[in-house]
C-alpha cells in the first residue's frame, strides 16, 4: 500500500467517525438537520484541513476530493437515522471521537513526515491533526474542548499514536502496519480513559484569578 | 464586468455589511471603540480570509488591498455614529449579517469555481466563506453561532446562493447576473426566517450527555 | 543584526512569555500537566502561525524550527515548578501576555513589511500576530478575549508597537532599535492599563438584543 493510499484511507475512516461525533454533539444541542450536517462536516474535516494548511499541502484534502464530504454526510445521516430508532448511549460520542483521534493523529504524523521535518514536529502535527476537529466541535457547541479537560489522557493519547508509529517504523516495520499500531495505541489509551475512568493528576494554580486588569 | 472585478465588488459590499454586524455585536457587549473596530474588521474579513487560505489564493484579499480595511472601519464608524443618535433596532444585526452571508457565499463560490474544483466543493466553499465571519463574531462574543442555532434556515440559505448561482450560469445566464440572483436568493431566505420567523424541524438526541468521560 | 535573526529572537522571546501566560491560564482551569503543555504551546505559537499562514510564509516558524516548541515547553515547566513552590500573583498572567503582545506585534509587522505590503497592512498584521495567541488561549478556556474586554487599551497597545517601529525606521533608526522601541511602547501601554487601571471610554448600544431571529 502506498503512503498516499494509506493516508487517504486513514482520512476517510477518520472523517466518518468524527462526523458521527459531530452529529451526536449537534443532537445534544438540539440543532436542526442542516446544523447537524454543518457540525458533522466541520468536525470531520477540521483536523485534516489544519494539517494541510500548516504544511502548505494544496489542494486541501476535501477540496481535492469531494467524496470526503459525501462520507461525512452519509455518516451524519446514519447517525440521525439510528438516533430516531433508538437511544444512543452517551459514550458513543467519546468512542467515535477516540477513533477519529487515533486515525487523524497518525495521518497528520505521516503527512508531516513526508515533508522531511524534525521528528518532534511530526509528533506535534499528529497531535494537532488528531485533536483539532474535536476542538472546533466543542468550541462551537460551547463545551470545554476534550483535549483540555483535566486528567482525560487526551493529549497523551494523541501524542502516543505518532510516537508508536515512528518507533515501529524506525525498528523496520512496514509503514501501513506501523500506522495501524499507532492509531490502535491512541485509541486504546482513550478507551481506557473512557471505560475505566483512568485519570492523570491535575495542576492547580493557587492564585485567585484577577480578571479586572 | 470581469470575474475579478465582480469578486472585488462582492467582497467590498460584504465587508461593509459584516462590519456593521460586528460593530453592533460589539455594542451589545459594551466594548470600547477599539474593540468595536477589532470585532468589525474580524467579522468583515474572516470569511474571505478563510476562502483565500483554503484555496491558496495569495495575497489574501485584504492584504492585497488595504482599502478593504478602510471600508470596514468606515462602516463601523457609521454604525457607532448612528447608534449615538438613536436606537438601532435589534434585528439590524441579523439583517446586516444576512446581506453579508449572501454576498460572501457567492464570492466564495466564484473563487472556488475559478480553481476548477468539483461543483460540490464550489457550494461548500461558498457556505464556508459566507458563514465564517459571523461564526468568529459569535464565538468571540460568547454567542452560539447563528449557523448552529436550531431551525434558522441559516446553512440552508448559505447553500442556496451558490446553488442558484451555478444553476443559472449552467442555463446560460451571464456570471454577474447569476451572482446577483444567487446572493438575492440567500438573502431572501434569511429575511424570511428573520421577518416571518420561519423555522426548520429540529433533531433532538434523546440520550443524556455524559460529560464525565 | 539581520532582519531574519531579529525576527527569530523576537519570536523566541514572545513564545516564552506567551507560554507562561498559557500555562497560568491552564492552572486557573485546573488542567492536568498535559493540558498545561497543550495550552502553553497553542498560546505561544498561535500568533506567529496565523502570521505565517496569512503571509504564505512556509514552512511555518515552529515547523521550520522545533526549538521553538522546546522553548514553550521549558517556559511552561518553569511556570508549573514556580507555582508549586509559591503563589504566583494573578497579574503575572497579564504581564506575560503584555510582553508577548509587544514582541509578536513587532515581529508580525516586520514579517509583513518584508513582503512589501501597504503600511496599513503592516500595522494590522502586527496587531493580529500580537493578539491571536491570547485570543486562542482565552477562547479555549472560555474567557472573553482580552482584546475585546472594554477599555483595556489592548488593541491600542497592539497597534502602537508597529506604528512606533515604522515611524522610527522612517526617521532613520536602525531596524533592531526601532523594533525594540516598538515592542517597548506596546508593553508600556499595557503595563499602564494593568498597573494603574487606565481605561478607554466604552461604546454602549442601547437596543435590547433580540436573539430569537
Amino acid at each position: 500500500m502506498t503512503t498516499a493510499a494509506l493516508l487517504y484511507a486513514l482520512d476517510l475512516a477518520g472523517v466518518a467517525v468524527f462526523a458521527v461525533s459531530g452529529a451526536l454533539a449537534a443532537g445534544r444541542k438540539h440543532l436542526d438537520l442542516f446544523g447537524v450536517y454543518v457540525l458533522a462536516v466541520v468536525t470531520a474535516t477540521g483536523g485534516g484541513t489544519l494539517r494541510d494548511v500548516l504544511l502548505d499541502r494544496h489542494p486541501v484534502f476535501w477540496i481535492a476530493d469531494p467524496g470526503v464530504l459525501g462520507v461525512a454526510l452519509a455518516a451524519a445521516t446514519a447517525t440521525v437515522a439510528v438516533a430516531r430508532w433508538g437511544v444512543i448511549a452517551p459514550r458513543v460520542l467519546r468512542i467515535a471521537d477516540a477513533l477519529g483521534l487515533g486515525l487523524f493523529a497518525v495521518s497528520g504524523a505521516q503527512a508531516a513526515e513526508a515533508t522531511g521535518v524534525h521528528v518532534v514536529i511530526v509528533v506535534v502535527m499528529g497531535m494537532m491533526t488528531g485533536t483539532f476537529g474535536g476542538v472546533i466541535r466543542d468550541v462551537l457547541t460551547s463545551e470545554i474542548p476534550l483535549v483540555l479537560r483535566p486528567g482525560r489522557l487526551y493529549a497523551t493519547a494523541a501524542a502516543l499514536g505518532p510516537v508508536v508509529y515512528l518507533s515501529l517504523k524506525a525498528l523496520g516495520m512496514a509503514g501501513a502496519w506501523a500506522a495501524a499500531a499507532g492509531a490502535a495505541a491512541t485509541i486504546a489509551v482513550r478507551f481506557a480513559a473512557i471505560l475505566f475512568r483512568i485519570r492523570l493528576p491535575v495542576f492547580v494554580l493557587d492564585a485567585e484569578p484577577d480578571d479586572n486588569v
